[in-house]
């Protein structure tokens, strides 16, 4: 028989485009159960927990829920707090002064692993909690699932934004460096394969945290579809490391900021493209050479959207809800693909994502490691959605010259 | 009557994402009229007229042309040479040679400079030729234009980054620094203050190359509001300038590279957001201070376009064939402001805009010298065009606190 009490919702990490339609699935849902007394959010994650700082979201408009649904980014706020057992024990303890009975926490592998250890605490009392870990992260990086929601949304931002890059140097020509998210795992770095249109389109080059990075052999890459091409588009991830596993902007620039999880800043700063466009020019010897780092606007620009991720965001918190009350399990759900295309969402033991990485396996990266395969190519179209403008060229015939050549 | 001869289109300078319906609409309309015997594209702009590199556009299909009016970026590339007389002789040598007797350039106002010159010439030896500057440019520094096309499209596609990035900040809090184009003119990164919805939202600082900037001022203005809000995200113009009127980015950092018209680089590298974000980290003591520099996603990403942008720059460039045909005139097409909203396009002599710039009239600035006033709100906002998705926040009641407090 399902328990009955309150449910509460809080999202955690990164923000995505489509991360509110899972909190909208979740808060809809549980709403039409009784048992399911009310719907609190937390603020700020876990954060919000332990300060009791919670939303009834079962006083939410259904008009306005929707409309919150379509806004990216975390509608109630995130943390950058990684809960040790101590405080996973505070919020145990809000959870139940507060009759909590369900616990939906959207979040990438770290939130997995607070989820674990919140179902443990439970455990240890006795007190009956259902537990429910439901993922989302643009770097696509959990193990088990085919893709996470919010994966597809950046990457099509970030194919968005090389299509246009592709004409916007083959105009005036030269080399240009994106950077794109990704500490780990290279999915949305790769995404930006699909911008290949045309023979010559870019990016030429694609440079992933998964293989080892070698400034020389990146100069010379760039140098031979320099020659070949009279430019050079790039896709970089902002985690690209070199042989000793050290960041690759560690090592050509100093003084570099340390996040709160001892890790180097990466985002929110162009110092890697600017360095890696410093060597080409001086390296290399070619003048034009830009770069842009894609920053923020990957996660949580306001119209860039794939309608199959919003759904499948959306299905995966209604899922959530459907299996903690009908079947009473703990865990973690997971998206699989089943066709092409076409996915199912199951439930897995939370342990088994907790704190794991997953990144892109060998038969998605080319042998030279610049680039990557087809299997790629096939992998991702699908999760791009609908309705993605394809940019096109004059195919107008050339004018016989007149004076030139006479 | 009419002239009987070749028509030549091209265009210069930076793309926007509507330049190529500009060069659709000349070409359609080029094509009904028996006397244009053929519709030429110079490739790379003036440097294509030279080396005589032309596209045949007569042969273009209607429907592919379609497809590239909606694709962003000078389908036709472009060049950044600034021609001399010398060159500006040798352009007309070549339109003499293919018996072109109308040219259209879409450019800004170094291009309308050229195509004044190249009118001289043709005056000089008495050549029957009808010369016609069509504007584009997302700086929207055109004199005379109440606005230029391709201004709306980069200005919605910064409102729709400020969006996203008032959600993200607001989630995880901080400062946030946006580098926006516009070297003379800010009027693109006053675009950002349309983003503002609800009372506590974003960019709650704009600053724009028309004032001075003091560095000083800067760092008083965002304690002030980091102090209020906890957070504070600002807009700034890649061009803003000291009281010399040397640009920022070079007082802060040095080894800056310099353009081919003897500039600084402001785009494609993160100096400017980065050397920022560093002040306000050292200066302030703030510890979560991010950076990013729009760069050419402003003017080429791929899906971001305002209607409204587009139809006026299909229709300008349909209205330049009709006058250089019908009226026999040469000139600068030109838009104004006939209602609320509503515009017509008129021909100004190519003198008029040729080698000026307008910048940010005082009425459009705040009078602190940190934001926009409520004029230019009402100036830009029909010029984003429509559909454009507003986020929406949670409304929900707070749950009362069990726990904390007690």
């Amino acid at each position: 028989m399902a328990l009955k009490g309150k449910v509460l919702i809080a999202q955690g990490g990164g923000p995505t485009a489509v991360i509110n339609q899972t909190l909208a699935g979740i808060v809809l849902e549980s709403r039409k159960y009784g048992e399911m007394t009310r719907t609190y959010g937390a603020i700020h994650g876990v954060e919000g927990i332990v300060n009791e700082n919670f939303l009834d979201l079962t006083q939410e408009t259904s008009y306005n829920l929707e409309q919150v649904a379509m806004t990216p980014s975390s509608a109630l706020w995130s943390t950058r707090i990684k809960p040790d057992s101590k405080y996973c024990h505070d919020i145990f303890q809000v959870l139940q002064a507060h009759d909590i009975r369900y616990f939906f926490y959207i979040g990438g592998n770290d939130s997995a692993d607070t989820v674990r250890i919140v179902a443990e605490e439970a455990q240890k009392v006795n007190y009956a909690l259902r537990t429910v870990h439901v993922p989302k992260t643009i770097d696509n990086d959990l193990v088990l699932n085919d893709h996470t929601p919010g994966y597809g949304s950046a990457a099509r931002f970030v194919v968005q934004t090389f299509m246009g890059i592709n004409l916007d140097v083959r105009a005036i020509k030269g080399v240009y460096i994106g950077v794109v998210m990704g500490r780990n795992a290279g999915f949305l770095t790769a995404a930006s394969a699909i911008a290949q249109k045309y023979p010559d389109d870019g990016p030429h080059l694609i440079y992933l945290p998964e293989l080892e990075f070698h400034l020389e052999k990146f100069l010379v890459d760039v140098k031979r579809i320099y020659d070949r091409y009279g430019m050079c588009i790039i896709a970089v991830s902002e985690g690209i490391r070199d042989a000793s596993g050290m960041p690759i902007v560690t090592t050509l620039r100093k003084n570099l900021e340390i996040d709160g999880h001892g890790n180097v800043s990466l985002s929110g700063t162009g110092a890697l493209g600017d360095s890696l466009a410093q060597q080409v020019k001086e390296r290399l010897g070619i003048s034009r050479v830009r770069s842009d780092t894609f920053g923020y606007l990957q996660r949580s620009f306001v119209g860039s959207v794939s309608d199959i991720d919003q759904r499948e965001a959306r299905e995966i918190g209604e899922r959530a809800v459907q299996l903690a009350y009908w079947n009473n399990v703990n865990g973690s759900l997971t998206i699989h693909r089943t066709g092409n295309y076409s996915v199912d969402y199951r439930l897995v033991g939370v342990e088994e994502i907790a704190a794991k990485t997953k990144v892109m396996p060998d038969e998605f990266i080319n042998k030279d490691g610049n680039h990557v395969t087809e299997a790629f190519l096939l992998y991702i179209r699908p999760l791009l959605g609908s309705g993605l403008q394809i940019p096109s060229h004059l195919m107008a015939p050339r004018v016989p010259k007149l004076l030139i050549g006479k």
